[in-house]
């Protein structure tokens, strides 16, 4: 088997009996072989039931619209949300950054080290800082100003640039609000990173605030980007351990690290279709 | 639904297409809703295939027999090691401890809690020590002498007590070797905890040892016991970070506290059916 | 050298030159020998400044006044805010419960295995149940009913109970507030224990709040009593990963899990004087 | 006050009271103000003792010869080891790695980002393969090759290359094993990773081992290159949870990404002057 042979089926609907056997059946009669599976039931009754199943088919290429086609009556019988994800075809993907580098660079350097399997199809910054260090890994850049005045203007041109060129979007430190109907074009395919700590602290400069609160832990949430700001579908989050020896710098220094981890590992998931979103909570098959 | 209509099914054979399909069939046919599935295989291509599925059956007590019997065909089709456990039908459980208290007292929190589903039938210990303390949590308490010349008379009593009466028999710090004999009694059914470092030490007093070599880690792993001294299949590890400030008290102090946590949630694993075995090696469906 | 020759000397001062020279030569000039020390600063300068030393003086309880005497020149050079503390002299004190038994049992198990230096004087509960399980310690329990009412008129009978005979008091998931008034008898020598949330939830049933939101973390945060509900300095903090699979439940039993370790070792902290109190924040010489 | 004012004193020596004493009453003296201090003691009877102080002194670049003066006496009534080491003087650094780019990378970006103080003077392979990326930093690229062979000659070409011009050497998944002879040039100066397994795994191909005996956890740890390959003394160790899901590959990509976050910590403590090194071990002041 090679890879152009594996895709995955990505299914969510109201939960009842049956549909493992269905949809199971669908794919043996096709001469799928089932390489992982994972699925959740949010409740027995009457709640949500979500499946991942990862598959061998030979031929895949031809066989993937006959295998949908045939996928079409067991869906439709359980009301399914669903869609087939081939492996082979590796999701293109926009990283959106600022100054900061440093989540660009892990992401950079996982997708050049074989570890992240995307397509980056461009750099987007509001700031031309980054310009050389992208194109030396051979990607382009767009430098695409945006001020208080011309946000509109601005999207436009980012529009332009994405628009059915790319499948996601990674806000890796991206410090600008992007508009609800910016957003609304890519549901649940922009990922966002942004500290968190215990508790949450409200307002400007939180390492600061987490700083006199004398905070123990400094940590990072990656998101879906939603209206609500901050606020979407929480794909992963992590902590590291700080003490009263930080100071600002550092607890900032310390978050930078934990953001670009859990920004790449969220990332990694999403474009492993990992990731099914559910109101606004996500079920992650990691 | 009730817990009494709960059962969990786990299979292992050798991987083909088909399997997910016929069983899922077979389960939809005898009206059960999967609750939870989770399966894995080694190598899509001649590998093995390992399942465990939660499901729901109305009046299972009454209908679980026609269903292992319907299933029988399937199991024979696929070549399966398989069983059902019923949710309702909690282990019955040895604890055998010697004089050491923190992993027994752990379990014993955990099950009064209510975050073990376990019968836990008897303590046996080579000391007289923890009577009390077992008693006081109204479980029977055992104290049979094991010395060296009378090891063999010692495995006897030991084993006309848990013979027949228990399910899982957990090591919890019993300082004492098992025969082979013994432990062919209790294939994978007998979980043990023991220290870990990074690198490993072996010989005596391996804490002093890994004081004097300066580890920052102190790691436990809590396996299946085989006649391979420590060396059985792993159900999980987990590590603790130590420093330069902490002498060999501290070390075992901190090793005491991974110890109990690690075995306790491997108890607990076991006890819910999470952990199939493939040779050396677990499949834990946590 | 015996426990009982060993003190710890805690010092917070403003920060300028000379400090660690006057300290530590008047514990030379007295026979001590510095066995731990630790030091901290906000800020070289104009900062405050932090000291915990930990030392041996032989026949230190009958030399202990006679050094105390010796070091109020220093002191007072400094302008320090200072305590000596005998490692002998176990600290008297109180846990205050209501019906959750888990932070209480993790409490009296350490104390009990000789991992938490502390004279636990009794229990005092607004609930009668763990009266049995705290007796059969050996510790008296003292059941004081409150009443939204009757607040007063509780903390008068809690407060005759504790006064002058505890030094510090644990709320091991006490479920009641207690009056500013109560608190400010005990600054920095009360302990709570609290759920702790990346993002943070606000209001009722913060952990139905923490699964609708499918947050991957659920922590625990330590901390002192202040009026300030439960915003006062932060003692320690940690986390464990959750995901989709956890309902509110599990995500509660796993919260108490966090919350009895957590607890456990900052009052472990408090006891060896190793927490210094600055502001709303703390220094942990852990 | 600017990093050029500051400095850190190193000392380890038998433990005996009055050396605080001394030590800072000759800082004082001086003019110095102490920022951070670290001290450690093996046994307070007949240990030995180590100090870690961490200070500011004005003008310190042409008062340090007289500083230095005036403390030997006090280093001499104690017979330390001791060393000054001054912030500003950043410390040159030579990279040694093979064909794996991560830990690389790591300390690259950490460099450039002015997360680790290093003049990273060269990088040396034995492969010409990094070449590029690492001249794209600016930093100069010897390609040496290493044949078993002609390991004396090309050890002869290192040592050309590093021997006065580099402080530390830090082995970034350098393949080649280094001679006795030229380890013993750089004593407690060559900083090396390697992965590390609970248990540990001796022979060929670790990961392969791990994931046939299922560990539950990958690691690794840092070391000071010794005589006795791969148990120098323990600089950093940390650990990465796996489970039956990953595939030797996996382990691969998840004990690199340990690697390369063990080594770059450290790195950095190595050259903040934060590891002193007493017999086989460490002592950590992080």
């Amino acid at each position: 088997m090679t890879l152009s042979d594996r895709a995955r089926l990505l299914i969510s609907c109201p939960d009842r009996p049956g549909i493992v056997a269905a949809v199971s059946q669908c794919l043996f009669d096709q001469g799928a072989n089932i390489v992982h599976s994972d699925q959740h039931t949010t409740d027995p009754e009457g709640g949500v039931f979500f499946m991942r199943i990862e598959f061998d088919l030979p031929e895949l290429d031809n066989r993937g619209t006959e295998l949908e086609r045939a996928f079409e009556p067991v869906a439709s019988r359980f009301r399914m949300d669903w869609r087939l994800a081939y492996a082979a075809r590796v999701k293109p993907l926009a990283i959106f950054v600022s100054k900061e580098d440093h989540c660009l660079l892990e992401l950079l350097w996982r997708w050049r080290a074989g570890d992240m399997a995307a397509d980056i199809a461009m750099v987007v910054s509001n700031h031309p800082d980054l310009r050389e260090l992208v194109e030396a890994y051979g990607i382009p850049f767009h430098h695409i100003a945006v001020t208080r005045e011309r946000l509109d203007q601005a999207e436009t041109a980012q529009l332009q640039l994405v628009d059915g060129k790319v499948d996601v979007i990674v806000l890796a430190r991206y410090m600008r609000i992007l508009s609800p109907s910016f957003i609304s074009r890519f549901p649940n395919r922009i990922i966002n990173i942004h500290h968190s700590f215990l508790p949450a602290f409200a307002g400007a400069d939180p390492y600061a605030q987490a700083y006199s609160r004398g905070v123990k832990l400094i940590g990072a949430t990656a998101h879906y980007a939603t209206d609500a700001l901050d606020a979407g579908p929480i794909i992963g989050q992590d902590v590291e351990r700080v003490d009263h020896r930080h100071n600002v710098e550092d607890l900032k220094r310390i978050g930078r690290h934990v953001e670009r981890m859990v920004l790449a590992r969220a990332v990694a998931w999403h474009l492993e279709d990992k990731v099914l979103v559910h109101g606004n909570k996500t079920v992650v098959f990691a």
